[in-house]
């Protein structure tokens, strides 16, 4: 395996310029009756510059002129030119084996393909955080803060606006992006209002991003680093994964974004080609196996020793470094200031670690002075984690999970077990379940107020429900809900619930059409009729 | 009907505070080692502050500290304590006849209820760009920057970020939105550079949105608009229309938000359950009613002159406000540089003209130089402004529209014609159009390469193939393709395509999923085959 000096010399060899420092204030608009001054100690290409002293920093005069690239230079190249200043900090991260004993010495570099510790245990990726402490908090709040929504390579993206915090080394020409992340964060003003007494409460809707889920922060990492690795001739020929949803979906996208083979292993005659439809669209190539998904998963297994595919699966720690973004993009959107609670669904329970690795992180680099406390959400028909919280955290057991319309959410024996209780034990943490009537009718109220949520969201507001009437959740504390995927990939659900033909449910928020017969008479009495309901002044 | 004085009165009586001017600095941060400064003249709310001299914001002493707001304070409250500031400027806008002479005096404030001008003709909303003038581009450009990716009401949404331009009158507190804009700019990459030899081609993500379509930017401006007429006491018991798609989920979101009653008319045994599942799930009324679509509409109309409904139709100048914004967010995304094309996909053909819009106003008030030239596509399948524009626009003819996988765009006597006309016209644009199986092939395409998207966007696509062949669109021109909705809307046409189950299609990109028998043996041999055609070393 490569050792990390051997990485930097195939590194610098791959066409890399000396690191250069820039001082080269953005465009100041002095010229106006309205001024404007934006002198900040940021470089043109938005990287952060090295011993700027404060008084050159304040007086910078603006006399700088906003390049424009040339017209046969794209992003990539672009960035290329302005060199990436970062190296110059000593910005570095490593695995190590997830929560290890202080006396540990084992770490891997980023440039190897290794996904389990020697004991066979978690990985977590470690970044210096003594070179990242050169910087205060309110540098990387203000450089973070420059980054949103430009078109800027890498920084464009929510994921790679924090490139520092993420993978430190990649170049940024070996970044692989889609612009993810800077996902809306909504104001559920008549949900939070009309159920629960509450002005503060928020969703983060991760799934309305290009794949339609979260799984595109994780992916942008894992696909940057693999792509990464492919430049420096390591053998990876492709990148393999066993899914029947977001994880494939995700994968196959960044994957043809970047031209690397992706392969996805599926049972045949389990899975419908409508939930194929997004690795096949994106070019992956989709084998349908005469066995189970357990079967899919050995046999993935077994050719990724073999081939050298680099396997997708949900213990991978380079995922986790882009879903942790998603907790610094809250805090961010809001000002930097923290909320009280953070809500997460939880199945395989890396989500839950990442977002509280985001909040931490910004804790110790002084973003923020508190991190909030986090909710994990499981469905009651998949709820080992809430089973062990209950125990006291003193008998965790896997349990057989059993048919959920949260899908994605529905394991039994989650790989990141450890994770999730450490972030939970770390952040005074709280784990709630929701039935399967709980969750759909959460969905369907957070739908009847203009959301369009999926069944997982819905699990995460049922725990709010409950939070809020135990009175652990006070009216005015700040909440913010994670959503994990678009409502539109959950269509069927959806129309099963207002058709009001679910067994044993008695959907009663469910909001069928009305038949009416096509004359001006019928369709004014049905009209008035329902306007009078409503109260409404005719 | 009232007038604008009226309005006025009426408005000020409403809880409106004296108008009061800013000078509150955001976050000076001067404790750090790495000096931000960040003076800028707006004030703490983020609206235009007036009479600000150009000394006394660049000497902005770093004394204001960052107000938290109480906790019992939602974000509207904020907002309305804040006050707006923007009632002193004078900004205003008016309904105005489309295009009318300059001798006309028609006019109607927004205020009031009317679809059409007097002679029947299109209105357009005008605003008092002497008012807008007094700021200069710079200002504006700052102004609007530093309002992006923050969640302070209402600019944490791409569309009320640019209220001033928008409905300057309207109050913040009246306003309805889901943090809608600010979405994807994506650079297409691989797309451009493996099918297309552009280096510079960019997609504008529309539809990853909230209702998964365009139409929100729209709809925001819309219903606020009608929630402000609510409040007014004006007789708007709900808001109604006769669509099959975007537009009636647009709709019954944002109603659904802010508690107004919505109405969709459908023609029953026509659609399916699936079709109509974001309008029922968003709490509207759904009447189903034995006629056609032609049935449908001309019934909502004759009921909508009968009781006080709010006709959210294709014709309504309110939403083109609203959809104008994401041209000059294309703009702010690429740091106030101009794109040299700009290509949309054309139906009812509101949306060329709110791009047109929104170039144009940038560059009426100072803040780029020059607009892009616009191309308008349109499936060949329902090609009236192809055939008008082939014609040296001499000749318009409605056609009666086929069926197409576009079938946003299906439509063959489109409302808005004169504004596109007006906006192709002014912008040295081009009309191309797309067979079905280009769209398709064209969808595929840019599927393969990690995007997915809609037909509609395939048809754009298809334009700018056309456009490059011919060589009008050169290789390193900057071209941006407006996509009008998520590909998780038109999951059946994909399976389609890949399944190539589309008579007369020879599907040529399609990718369907290889059966393989689920031992370790055959799976190796398939997929070192594959990974060898692939050229990788194995």
């Amino acid at each position: 395996m490569a050792s990390l000096s051997q990485f930097h010399a195939s590194h610098s060899f791959s066409g890399h310029k000396s690191i250069t420092l820039h001082r080269n204030p953005r465009r100041i608009d002095s010229h106006s009756s309205h001024l404007i001054i934006r002198a900040t100690s940021l470089s043109s290409d938005n990287s952060p510059a090295l011993s700027q002293s404060p008084s050159s920093s304040a007086a910078a005069a603006p006399t700088a002129l906003k390049h424009r690239r040339p017209a046969d230079e794209n992003i990539r190249e672009e960035a290329r030119r302005h060199n990436n200043c970062t190296h110059g900090h000593g910005f570095c991260a490593k695995y190590v084996p997830f929560n290890a004993d202080p006396s540990s010495t084992e770490s891997y570099s980023l440039d190897e393909i290794v996904y389990r510790s020697r004991s066979g245990g978690l990985l977590d990726v470690q970044h210096d955080m003594d070179a990242l402490k050169k910087f205060d908090g309110n540098y990387w709040k203000s450089l973070f803060d420059s980054r949103v929504g430009k078109t800027t390579w890498p920084y464009g993206s929510g994921v790679w606006s924090k490139k520092e915090w993420v993978l430190p080394e990649i170049d940024s020409d070996d970044i692989v992006s889609a612009f993810e992340g800077n996902s809306n964060l909504f104001w559920a003003e008549r949900f939070g209002k009309q159920f629960l007494g509450m002005g503060d409460l928020w969703v983060k809707h991760c799934g309305i991003s290009h794949t339609g889920s979260f799984k595109d922060l994780g992916m942008t990492v894992l696909v940057s680093q693999v792509n990464r690795l492919r430049r420096m001739n390591r053998p990876v020929v492709g990148v393999g994964c066993a899914s029947t949803g977001d994880t494939s979906a995700a994968l196959s996208a960044y994957c043809a974004a970047a031209g690397i083979p992706s392969i996805v292993f599926l049972p045949a005659n389990r899975i419908s080609i409508a939930q194929l439809v997004q690795p096949i669209a994106n070019g992956a190539f989709v084998l349908s196996l005469d066995t189970d998904f357990d079967g899919c998963m050995q046999l993935i297994r077994e050719v990724t020793s073999e081939l050298p595919i680099y396997l997708a699966n949900s213990l991978n720690s380079l995922r986790l470094e882009g879903q942790k973004t998603a907790a610094i993009e809250i805090l961010q959107q809001f000002d930097w200031e923290v909320p009280d609670w953070v809500i997460i669904p939880g199945g395989n329970l890396g989500n839950i670690y990442a977002f509280y690795k985001g909040f931490h992180m910004c804790k110790e680099l002084g973003l923020v002075d508190r991190i909030p406390r986090l909710v994990c959400a499981q469905a009651a028909n998949a709820n080992p984690l809430y089973l062990y919280y209950k125990s006291g955290w003193s008998d965790f057991k896997a349990v057989k999970a059993n048919t959920t319309f949260a899908s994605a959410i529905q394991i039994g024996d989650p790989v990141s077990i450890d994770r999730a209780v450490y972030a939970l034990q770390n952040s005074n943490g709280i784990v709630e379940e929701a039935t399967e009537e709980e969750l759909m009718d959460a969905m369907a109220q957070a739908d009847s107020t203009g959301m369009f949520i999926c069944p997982h969201t819905g699990v995460a507001l049922s725990a709010l429900f409950k939070l809020r009437k135990s009175g652990v959740i006070g009216p005015t504390d700040r909440t913010v809900v994670v959503s994990t995927a678009h409502g539109l990939k959950f269509t069927q659900s959806k129309i099963d619930y207002h058709s009001k033909e679910i067994p044993d449910m008695a959907c009663r928020f469910a909001n069928p059409p009305v038949h009416v017969k096509a004359d001006f008479g019928s369709v004014m009495d049905v009209l008035k009729k329902y306007l009078l309901s409503k109260d409404s002044k005719i």
